[in-house]
């Protein structure tokens, strides 16, 4: 089975606090690195957590509050100063372009590798990777700003060939391949084999959803539905519920609800506020609702 | 005496590495609180080491180059968000402002507190900040891009009175601070007693220079000469003096001549290139040339 995990490398929300870095996390699948948002400090992280800077070929923003960026130039320097000459994809809402070329005319930077940028559309879901393995697209979710999560999912896999029942019915080489997609088989006899009696399922497709900075929003649930992982923000528990509203945030047991709503079978919930030193309380709100919840913890890597 | 100290909060150079974070340290003088540079992480620097943020009233950056300032919109907006109303004087290159007012503008911040933004001169030396205990001012050194280092040196002190003598002559407590500041006494007897037999020598004047990124400069060596405490930048050792000139930066050796030449006290070196892990060859070098060398220590309160 391909490797598909998460690292968390900030949880803090606005504010870091108690040693807690802001929002960024590093998505692997089989190879593919992809950076989700990008806090202060995340090259630091990077470095904390043995990870190497330049496999990363996409970073996805999900909103441009200084929580979620403020980490992007010294990122995108050091992958300069690195020696970096492959392409870097950013996917962000259009206007961190220009925040990015003011500050490096002013540092007087040029980068020595090209940033392809894709704006983000803040009004409907986009694909906005695709290759053989991985599909990562985007949902819209409600906050103070314009902001999306990012839904990542593995493509469907083939089905598995039953060796002896391939060479039972002597299947042609040519022919699996229709096999792995689900097709009958027809043998040279003109007789069908149905195949389900030459094949296993499919391992299913696995799903990571960062769901961003959101309000509570059961629009969400059809994107996030059946997940495998989910990482849903509780900047704040029950007690502050009126500036979660306020701020457009949601609290533990909010990203809970979402979470058993959706069916989804393991919940990371982070982006906490610095007003909370203890995160224990926190999980515990959220265990009264789902009780496959973790508090996300930076550097450990999660399975997807 | 008046406290009056340095803590580094970072001494890598361009790329942070092996835990090093990039220039910004904190200065304080007798509770005035000066940061000195912002580079990444420099807020989360300021919280490992319990400093309050609040008490931070100006911030000197000395150049553009990112790993002097990428930490500057992470601090501000966290000073913001934990409720400051109070002016914050920011001091550096005109453009800078460009950069916070295009960044603000994107991620819809409106910071609570004004800020009070001082542009820097790079042909002559500025008084930047100036009160009854201290003055602050500039000296323009050679990098690639516009730089200035910043000199903190306290006001000449009072001499002490010398109580057994003050009342053996009956000095009337309205000519105190006349001989405090040196001048003679004349008795009702139109004698004139000496400023010294009445009062001891003040104490020094301490003065620390923070001599940013430069190439090797002796133009520098009026500006710091005698000082206390010098922070300089030794990015290279000497087996990279080629890059150490071609990126105008200084080697260990180069900090170490200047310090001796400008008869220093102590001599703090910093800057590292993540070429370097470990330090230990970078102070050898350094104490080839001068004693009173020490590697930067981030987190260390070192006093001036």
């Amino acid at each position: 089975m391909d490797a598909f995990d998460v690292t968390i490398l900030g949880c803090s929300s606005a504010t870091p606090a108690f040693g807690r870095y802001p929002t960024s996390q590093l998505v692997h699948m089989a190879g593919r690195y992809f950076l989700v948002d990008c806090g202060e400090g995340a090259q630091m992280q990077l470095r904390r957590y043995s990870i190497k800077f330049q496999r990363i070929n996409h970073i996805f923003i999900s909103h441009l509050h200084g929580d979620h960026f403020f980490g992007l130039m010294g990122l995108l320097s050091s992958l300069h100063l690195l020696g970096r000459t492959e392409p870097l994809h950013l996917y962000a809402e259009a206007s961190l372009k220009e925040i990015i070329d003011v500050t490096n005319k002013h540092s007087r930077s040029v980068l020595q590798y090209p940033i392809v940028f894709h704006p983000l559309s803040y009004t409907e879901s986009q694909v906005l990777f695709e290759d053989e393995k991985l599909t990562v697209s985007t949902v819209v979710v409600k906050h103070s700003i314009p902001c999306v999560g990012f839904i990542f999912t593995e493509k469907p896999k083939p089905r598995k060939l039953i060796k002896e029942e391939i060479e039972k019915y002597q299947v042609p080489v040519e022919k699996m391949e229709a096999l792995k997609h689900g097709e009958d088989f027809v043998a040279a006899d003109g007789k069908v084999i149905p195949n389900d009696v030459l094949t296993l399922p499919a391992m299913p497709s696995r799903t990571y959803a960062f769901c961003a900075d959101t309000i509570y929003d059961e629009e969400i649930i059809p994107f996030i539905a059946n997940a495998d992982l989910v990482y849903h923000e509780a900047t704040f528990m029950e007690d502050m519920r009126d500036r979660a509203k306020q701020t457009m945030h949601s609290t533990a047991k909010d990203a809970a609800t979402i979470a058993k709503k959706a069916g989804v079978k393991k919940l990371i919930i982070g982006h906490f506020s610095a007003r909370y030193k203890e995160l224990g309380p926190m999980l515990a709100e959220a265990h009264t609702v789902f009780a496959e919840t973790y508090l996300a913890e930076e550097g450990k890597k999660e399975n997807v």
